[in-house]
C-alpha cells in the first residue's frame, strides 16, 4: 500500500528523515498491529502520551501565536481546541477504564525521552519561526496518519487505538496540516523554496523531531 | 453604580493604575454613550481594532502555550478560538456592513499606537511568564467588560457596539478571566501574594497596559 | 555625500522605507546638527534612550540566543557585551554630567513612543526569527551611523554626541551589523533572497521600524 | 569535605533533587577522579559538549534578554561573552590537540541525552521567565563547581580538566552565579520566597535539570 498523501513539504521531507521508516515500524507499532504488545508497555506509553499532548498542545498554541495570517491563526487555534478540550479528555477517558485515574496520570514523571521531544519542538518554535514549528510538529502528527492508514483493520486488542488514527476524522486532519504547511511555505519562501538553504534547515529538523518519535517508542517498549 | 466584579487582582490593579478613569472614561468612550462620536472616527476604530484583534488572540495562544495546567491551557485556547472563530468573522461582518470589505481591513496601516498597545502585550508574554501575560492582557479584556456595564442601556447609534459589551456572554467571560487571573497567582504564589515585590510589578504590568488603551482610544479619536 | 555603504540589505531596504528621510532628516536630528535643539529636548531624549538602551541590549541579546552558528552568537553577544558594559555606563556618565542621577534615570516613565519601538523590536524576535530581529534592529544602528556620517564635523553643543556616531568605532559597527545581516540572509535564504516573499516581509519590518524611529525624534522634540 | 558554599537557593535545590549525587558522582566523573575513564568515551563526551555549549550559550543569552534589572543582564551577557569568546574556542582548541578537527566537531551529531538537557534548559527559560532559566541552568553551572571542587588535586590523565573547573576562576563563577540566582528570587518574590508555591516549582526544575545532566554523563560513558 501506498503512503497517504499528505502534501508537498511532507513527502519531501520524509524520503530526507533517515530514521522514518525506523519510526512508522517500529517494534512497539507492529505489536500494536499484531496484537502482541504487552498491555503494561501500552499502558506506560499511555501515561507518557498524556504529559506529551499537554506539551503537544502547548506547541500547537504556540503556532497560534506565530501564526502570519488569519488563516494560519485559526487552523493552529483550532487544532489546539481539539487537542485541549476534545482529544485530552478521551484520552483520560480511556485511562480511567484502564484502571489510571486521573491523579496518577498527573503524577507520572515525565521519561527523559519524552522530554527530549517535547521540548524540542517547543524550543524550535520559540528560537525559530512557523516554518520552524511546523518542521518539528509534522512527524508526530503525520507519521500517526501514516500508521493509522497502514495498521487499519488490523483487529485485536488495539483496534481501537489504531481506527482513531485510520479514522476520517484524523485523515482529514493530517491532509489539513499537510497544507496548511504546504501554504505556509509558499507564503514565506515562494513556490521554489526546496531549492534554498532553508529547505534543508526544515529537512533537518522534521528527521531530528523523527530521530525523537523512535526514542519515545522504545521508551514506551522499555518501560512498563 | 458600582463597577462589576471580576475578580480580587482586577480590583487591585485597577486602583493602582493612575490612568484607569482616563481609560475607561475617554472622550471617545464618552461619544459611544451619548451618542455623538463621529461615524468616521468609530469606523477608523473599527479598521485598527481588527488588526488589534488579530495581535490579541496571539497573545492569548502565547498565554495557552505558557499556561501550566490543563485549565489554564483550556480556559487560553478556549478564548482564542472565540476570538479567531466568532469576534473577527463579525468584526469582519460589521465592517462589511459600514462599507469596509475585507480587502480594505487587510491593507490598513497599523497606527503605531495600536503597535505599541499590542507588542507590549506580547512582549510581556514572551520574555515573562503566563502571569506577565494576564496583567498585561487584564486591562483591554475586564476594562472593556466594565465599560459595558456601565453604558449599558445607552442606546444611540452605537448601542450594538455597546450591548456587545455589556452583555450576559461578554460579562461572563470578564468573570472567568478574573477567576483563571486570580487562580493562576494563588497556584504560582500563593494566598498571601501581594505583599510580594511581584505583585507590584504585575500592578506596574497593569498600569502601563491601562495607559496604552488611553493612547488606543485616542487613536480613535484623532484619525479619520 | 553619498550615504555610507553597510551592505546589500540595508541599501535595498532603505530605499524601500517611506520614512527613511523622514527619519534621518527628522527636526530633532537637524536641531543636533545646527546646534539649536533646545537642551531641555536633548535631556528628555537621553533619560528616554536610557530606558530604550536596556531593551536595546536585550534585543541583542535575543539575537545571540536565536543566532544559528557560532559566529552568530559571537558577533550578537559581542553587541550585547558592548552595550551593557560600555554603552550604556558611559550614557549614565553623560547623563551625570548634565545633571541627571543615575536615581532620576531609573525613575524615567518610559514614553509610550518608546515602548512602542522597543517592544517591537523585541516582539519581532521573539515571534519571528533571526532575520525578523535584525531588520526590526537595523534602522536604529544603522540609521545613526547614516546620521553621524552626514553629520560630521558639524561642531556645536552636540559635536560630541555626533563624533561618538560620525566615529571609526562606531562606522565600523555598522560594517560589521550590516555584514552580519547579508551573511544570515544568504545562510538561510541563498543568494536570490531579495525575489522571495519573505524579503518583502522583511522590508516591512524595516518600514515600521523606521516609522517608529521618527516618533522616537518627535517624543524628544515634544518632551521636556 | 563539605560541599562549596554557592549560595541559599543552590544549596536548597540541591538538597531537594533526587539525582544530586547520582549526577556528581556518576561513574563517568568517578573515571576522571580516578584517571581511568577510556579516553574514547572522553573524546566522545567532548564533541557532543561543543554542541552542548553552543546551546548554553543560547541560553545566558536567552537570560540577558529576560532581565530585568541592569545588573541582571551585565552579568548574563558577560556569561554569554566568555562563553562565545573563551570557552568555546578553548573547547575547540583542546579538541584539536586531541585529534578532533573544527569541521568533525561541526559535523557532530547531537546525541539524543544532548537534545533532551539543552532543549528543556532553553524551553524553560522561553515559556518561563529569568528565574525558570535560573534554575534550569543551575545544575550545569554550579554542579560541575562542585565536582570540579571535589576532584581538585586528582592528577592523572584529566587533570587539565579537573583543574578548569577546582579553579580559582570557575569557582568565583560559581559563587557570582550563586548570588545572582539568591538576588533575582528576592528581587522578585521577596525574603521568605521558599514558602512560596513557586519554590516548589523551580527546585522541580533544578530536579529535572539535574535528571538530564546524569543522562548527559551516561551518554559519554556509553558512546565513544
Amino acid at each position: 500500500m501506498s503512503a497517504p498523501d499528505y502534501g508537498h513539504a511532507f513527502t519531501l521531507w520524509r524520503d530526507h528523515a533517515p530514521d522514518w521508516h525506523a519510526y512508522t515500524h517500529h517494534a512497539f507499532v507492529e505489536g500494536l498491529r499484531k496484537g502482541d504488545l504487552p498491555r503494561a508497555n501500552f499502558l506506560h506509553y499511555l501515561r507518557q502520551d498524556y504529559i506529551f499532548l499537554i506539551h503537544f498542545a502547548r506547541a500547537w498554541a504556540l503556532a497560534a501565536a506565530k501564526g502570519e495570517t488569519l488563516a494560519e491563526i485559526q487552523a493552529a487555534s483550532a487544532t489546539v481546541q481539539a487537542l485541549a478540550n476534545v482529544e485530552m479528555p478521551l484520552h483520560v477517558q480511556i485511562c480511567a477504564e484502564a484502571g489510571i485515574d486521573a491523579g496518577e496520570l498527573e503524577a507520572t514523571e515525565e521519561a527523559a525521552a519524552n522530554l527530549a521531544y517535547t521540548r524540542y519542538v517547543l524550543e524550535a518554535g520559540y528560537s525559530g519561526d512557523f516554518l520552524d514549528l511546523m518542521a518539528a510538529l509534522a512527524p508526530c502528527v503525520l507519521g500517526y496518519g501514516e500508521i493509522g492508514a497502514r495498521l487499519k483493520g488490523s483487529g485485536g486488542p488495539y483496534a481501537d487505538w489504531i481506527e482513531t488514527y485510520a479514522g476520517a476524522d484524523y485523515q482529514d486532519l493530517c491532509r489539513d496540516v499537510g497544507a496548511l504547511i504546504d501554504s505556509a511555505l509558499r507564503h514565506r519562501l515562494g513556490p521554489d523554496w526546496t531549492a534554498l538553504p532553508r529547505a534543508a534547515h526544515l529537512a533537518q529538523r522534521f528527521a531530528t523531531a523523527t530521530r525523537l518519535e523512535v526514542g519515545f517508542w522504545q521508551m514506551g517498549l522499555d518501560g512498563a
